[in-house]
């Protein structure tokens, strides 16, 4: 061991950076044995000066010029804990030019300038980590860009919104409408003042972007995702869904299908007896299924200020590790090579394949059950469940759930636009999407 | 990328050595991709030359010599997947004598030798990996060393067994006595001919020794391990334990308790609301809680042909990269600095605190319930739950169950001596340890 400090200059100090600052301090010692050097917290940058924070900042410089700590020339590592994609990719670029490790936690700037970060520091011969930017403490990035670096990746399907988990939760256990916990989850602090990032799904697809690239050497192309988010869904669904032996979870799944990619974020059936689909509240798990290995599901709390610190700081030891081994760490940003990364066609969603949900409000009178299943039976669509509940007293309107086998989307589309001419068809039918998820 | 091969040296090609030379052959493409240069297997050790295998091996060395694999000079890593505890341990030695790293599924290996053969690859700056001597294709291993790194270890507790796991899975779900699955699961090449490793614990023991290592910073101490098997676990005990809400598994549990720490591997009832309850069959699953990221839950095959073969060519990327960027892998062996791995003290199950699950078989008389209780009182054992089934028809002894409160063992088994010396009580008392995993 030896005595000499790995430097740290750190950008924000909010929850998560303040949580950071708490893990590296109160956990010094066994850090320090781990990397073999103390971890020092050389300096850190805020908006304010003298606003509160969560953390003791009397052993490091505070400044509010951010420039200073990305020049810093102390400074091994910086540590990126800002958030936002704007100052923090030019704060990540200069801390990369001026020669430095960067660690960030930041989603959307990996998925939407991780091409050019990553490109800028293959160049300047540093390492960007970004393990907190997925699913916070489970080292899922970890998992899949080394643990199964011996696989083809057969699938990744994740919980990664803490947030839209929470709600779907409670809309099954408690059979409260999305508005109703949204405004709870709000007022409790899981969810923004502005949920949009991650009711809308916009969230899992920065995370899904990501934990894509890794897993199949293809470039971040956010753009490219199908995202669906969970404001939609209705509770009677969600029901319905119950009945059937499924539990709706908002996932995000990558799968390799011939030379493309589907890449998709959607609220999606899964059978109850799955372990993922008995993943509740706000923990995260990603599923990866790989050639040689299986299934692998982990499992873990997805944000939060320790947990994500917590792969904040395992991004800064392996750094640490390897500086203090004199060689930058030997792992590539994305897994594959820089030079071995090739685009691959991502499919549309009319599209991709899947099992379909489909719920169909119809009169309750002669024949309709007939006319669908015709119109199921011409385009080849096979039915593998129907449940029909009886009409409520005095009422002559039904639902009808049809779960169908794994088909062409474009067919189910067909399908829907088909029924919805019937004239027994009250509304526009509800479409979900069923992942079995076995093999 | 270089063209530049990294060379294999394998020693044995059964189950694990035929799916690493498949894996390998099949998914070359992918993992030099992720390397930056192509794996060779230069040559390979058998016991008989001429014995079938599961893989192609036309395109590298066959030799009986294991000592050639390990002194031959264009070997960089040699891969040990022959097993036991005695050539094993001589070969990995002269390999890292030779300035080989080394890549290992051994578990035995390293839990009784690991500490000669870490500090044997100190010495001669190499490195020998062994993800797959835990848990198989889930890299367990990886994800404590380095995912957890900012963390303190408070608790691990795995389904490190999958042959024990799949005869709890079948004596629940079928009602099947443990002899009776046990044969079958031989006759399925599920367990040995010689069963005691799998179903006496020391095979799980070998796993925590491991486990316990890589997250307290403490040496391998396999003997310090407490084990206890399932071969004794009887059928009532798990249908009780079902009608309880608990589900019986086969786990190794490793925890700091002040500074000394209990290291124990027995049978457990769970609640069955825990994802870990719900892991079945043949699977593994390791919880670890650290004191930053909270629980998480790894889930994946513990064995089988290619499982293993994964975590063992994870291990051999993992060392590919370090080497194409001409720097060892800066990771310590055993996830702490090889001088800041600190000895503590084991406790003796007598110093166990759990919660216990015990079975009294007494005769159904007026005042034993009365005398139970009073005995559990006088020590200061809180009760928690009990349950009494009538007696069948014509029978005049019952069997009363217990679940007490978190407690310390050494008050267990005094009351266990009490009741055992009353009149009423007709056998040994059933005792069983009781952990709720959630926090």
């Amino acid at each position: 061991m030896s005595d000499l400090p790995i430097k740290l200059g750190l950008l924000g100090l909010g929850t998560v950076g303040g949580g950071t600052v708490n893990v590296l301090r109160r956990n010094a010692d066994e850090i320090a044995r781990r990397v073999g050097r103390p971890i020092e917290i050389k300096i850190a940058s805020v908006r304010e000066l003298s606003a509160p924070r969560i953390c003791d900042c009397s052993e490091f410089e505070l400044t509010d010029q951010p420039k200073q700590v990305v020049a810093h020339p102390d400074v091994d590592i910086v540590v990126e804990l800002m958030g936002g994609e704007g100052l923090a990719r030019e704060l990540v670029l200069a801390a990369v030019h001026n020669g430095k490790h960067v660690v960030t936690a930041n989603k959307a700037l990996v998925a939407l300038h991780g091409n050019e970060i990553f490109a800028a520091a293959q160049n300047a011969g540093v390492s960007v980590l970004f393990e907190a930017a997925v699913a916070g403490g489970i080292n899922i990035i970890k998992s899949i860009r080394e643990g199964m670096a011996g696989n083809q990746i057969e699938l990744v399907a994740g919980i990664i919104n803490g947030t839209g988990n929470f709600i779907l939760t409670e809309m099954r256990d408690k059979g409260r409408t999305f508005e109703d916990v949204l405004a709870e989850a709000q007022a409790l602090g899981y969810a923004e003042a502005d949920p949009t990032f991650d009711v809308e799904g916009i969230d899992a697809a920065h995370k899904l972007t990501i934990l894509a690239s890794i897993a199949f050497g293809v470039p971040l192309e956010f753009d490219k995702v199908y995202t669906e988010g969970i404001s939609e869904l209705e509770l009677v669904d969600v029901g319905y869904a119950g009945d059937l032996g499924y539990r709706i979870k908002h996932l995000g799944i990558a799968r390799p299908v011939a030379d493309e990619l589907e890449l998709r974020v959607h609220p999606t059936l899964i059978p109850e007896k799955r372990l993922i689909a008995n993943v509740d509240g706000v923990m995260n798990a990603v599923l990866v299924r790989g050639d040689a290995v299986g299934n692998t599901l982990h499992y873990g709390a997805g944000a939060g200020a320790e947990p994500t610190a917590s792969a904040v700081v395992a991004d800064i030891v392996d750094l640490s590790r390897a500086l203090a081994g004199n060689s930058a760490a030997p792992v590539p940003h994305l897994a594959f090579q820089a030079d071995a990364i090739r685009a691959r066609r991502v499919r549309t969603s009319e599209e991709f394949t899947s099992a379909y949900y489909l719920r169909i409000d119809v009169n309750d009178v002669p024949g309709v059950m007939s006319e669908l299943t015709t119109i199921f039976a011409d385009l080849g669509v096979s039915i593998v469940a129907i449940t029909q509940k009886e009409p409520a007293r005095g009422q002559h309107h039904v639902s009808v759930i049809f779960i169908t086998q794994r088909t062409n989307e474009a067919l189910i589309s067909k399908a829907i636009n088909q029924i919805e001419d019937m004239q027994d068809v009250l509304k526009s039918v509800t479409r979900l999407r069923v992942e079995h998820l076995d093999s």
